[in-house]
């Protein structure tokens, strides 16, 4: 018997949890849910119907689990409280201030219904920040790094485009190498915003626009580039379109820390990411996240938990006995 | 109120946990024991007594979690399902192939006795094991390859130890540069053993020993060395003493898979440790799960217990709301 996953939002995010589904035997997708008009979505799975979202609340007897794929900005603070309230839910919120107050807001949903809600699943937060939890659990006595990249921000981007005179435009987030290297090496290098990424920009000018002027707005703009190098490249459309259509990221998570009677012996931990899609792989992270949702509430577990909360066995689809004898 | 560790074996990994206990303000060592003559064994701990094992028996109401710092080969078989009938315990048995029949023992002992007992912590098993089972539940359609090195091999360096004529000798793994790189790549290679790993030995001969044959019996050795490139150093022991005294290890974990319409992503999770002392690194990991032994069975969970089984908040000393608002 499979379990049964409703996807609530198909942007690139529930397209890639559609694909995710397919790689694991025993998750069944059945349904699709949108705020779009339902027969305007197409999806990629035979036999599995799309709805509106309206209709979520009428078919609490069908899902299992519902894996959430709207935004964090307004999607999720809102949506995942609401669903929990009927679901068990996944979702991957991923405003780190915001964390607190959203999962306050999905644990008292998820209790009342009695649920299980699993939020702020992906790779930062979730598989990132699982390596800074064991790891700083191992050396208490150390130092955290975390580096994003090479890897195109969702957020820089549409900052470029809000330029005027910006055509269009996508923002690589670039980790230096040299920085890398020094925290590889133990030495515990304290790094400004700016030894430790590059953004480097490609850009699409309006015709006629100044560029001199739309490179200085871009390195100069507060926030987001001012504190940083930046590069700006000028291309054409077809260019853009052509070279710069992925959406690839990825990442380090380092921790370095001492042992031994002085601190005499060092040691570096390193977690790193290499994504060719973004959305997939969070997709991909999010929907073995909802195995554990289903198995978590079938033992009567419910409120809200993050990926610090769950044993990592709830998320492999193998048994304990299978999993101690092959990759312990 | 502090947890209350004792140490039962020490070695090097036992005086790894007395520093490790150290960086940990929740955890007290409160008692150390040992198979030789208690008077003969000095610790780093002021205040702290060394009893002879036959003691800890009768100290069972003194120690929250006794971690079990003995050897794979004969020890921890019996002592770890021996003594979680008095105590929770954890150790660090890391013979995979006999991983599962050392649940069994242990889970059985500890279900009696009501106690917890956390098996195969460290790094590997441990830290690689869990690398290994959340990668492959994210990306299901995927490959694992694990590296060991730069680092010594005790099993290893014993072998060469046992040749004719060999006063001393250390051998060192270490990861082939290429093959690392191959599999970062994300092309899947199949890689036989010389292809991941070459070995490392500097050997001490005997006076008048005669080096070729030593040589050609190390590289020819079936099973140690035999399906590698091996290479030999033959050095003096005051720079076998100078240069091989450390004991660093580490190793390199991936996992690579491919998501999407048609497996279209590829995608790289690589995990990483550089370790200048495996069994201090070894004895921080095993002092971080004494933590969740003592937590779990303060919350009623007896039995036997591996990393895959236990949720990483249980690790950590931070309260649930400092992590979701740190390092979530």
């Amino acid at each position: 018997m499979s379990i049964k996953i409703g996807i609530y939002g198909y942007g690139n995010l529930g397209r890639g949890v559609e694909y995710a589904i397919r790689q694991n035997r025993d998750l069944e997708l059945v349904a699709v849910f949108t705020r779009r008009d339902p027969k305007s979505v197409q999806i990629d799975t035979e036999g599995v119907c799309v709805y509106h979202i309206d209709e979520a609340k009428n078919m609490t007897d069908k899902i299992d689990v519902m894996i959430l794929c709207g935004g964090s900005a307004t999607d999720l603070p809102v949506q995942t409280p609401e669903l929990a309230k009927l679901f068990n839910v996944v979702d991957s919120f991923d405003t780190h201030a915001k964390i607190p107050q959203h999962f306050e807001n999905c644990d008292k949903a998820a209790k009342q219904s009695g649920k299980t809600a699993i939020i702020s699943v992906g790779w930062d937060p979730g598989m990132f920040s699982l390596s800074r939890i064991y790891s700083a659990a191992i050396l208490p006595d150390g130092n955290d790094y975390t580096f994003w990249g090479k890897g195109v921000s969702q957020g820089h981007s549409d900052a470029i485009r809000r330029v005027e005179g910006v055509k269009d435009g996508k923002q690589y987030t670039i980790p230096v190498d040299a920085a890398l290297d020094a925290v590889r090496s133990g030495s515990n290098p304290e790094l400004s915003a700016r030894q430790k990424h590059i953004r480097e920009c490609f850009v699409v000018a309006e015709e006629g626009a100044d560029k001199a002027r739309i490179e200085n707005e871009i390195k100069t703009m507060p926030n987001y580039f001012a504190d940083y190098d930046t590069i700006v490249h000028f291309i054409s459309q077809e260019e853009l379109d052509r070279d710069h259509g992925g959406i690839p990221h990825g990442g380090f998570v380092f921790r370095t820390g001492k042992t031994g009677k002085n601190g005499e012996n060092k040691h570096v931990i390193e977690y790193s990411l290499k994504l060719d899609s973004n959305p997939e792989f969070t997709a991909s992270v999010i929907t073995a996240y909802a195995r554990a949702a289903y198995r978590l509430n079938s033992e009567g577990v419910s409120g809200c938990k993050t990926v610090f909360d769950i044993a990592p066995i709830y998320l492999s689809s193998k048994t304990p006995e299978e999993l101690r004898g092959s990759i312990l």
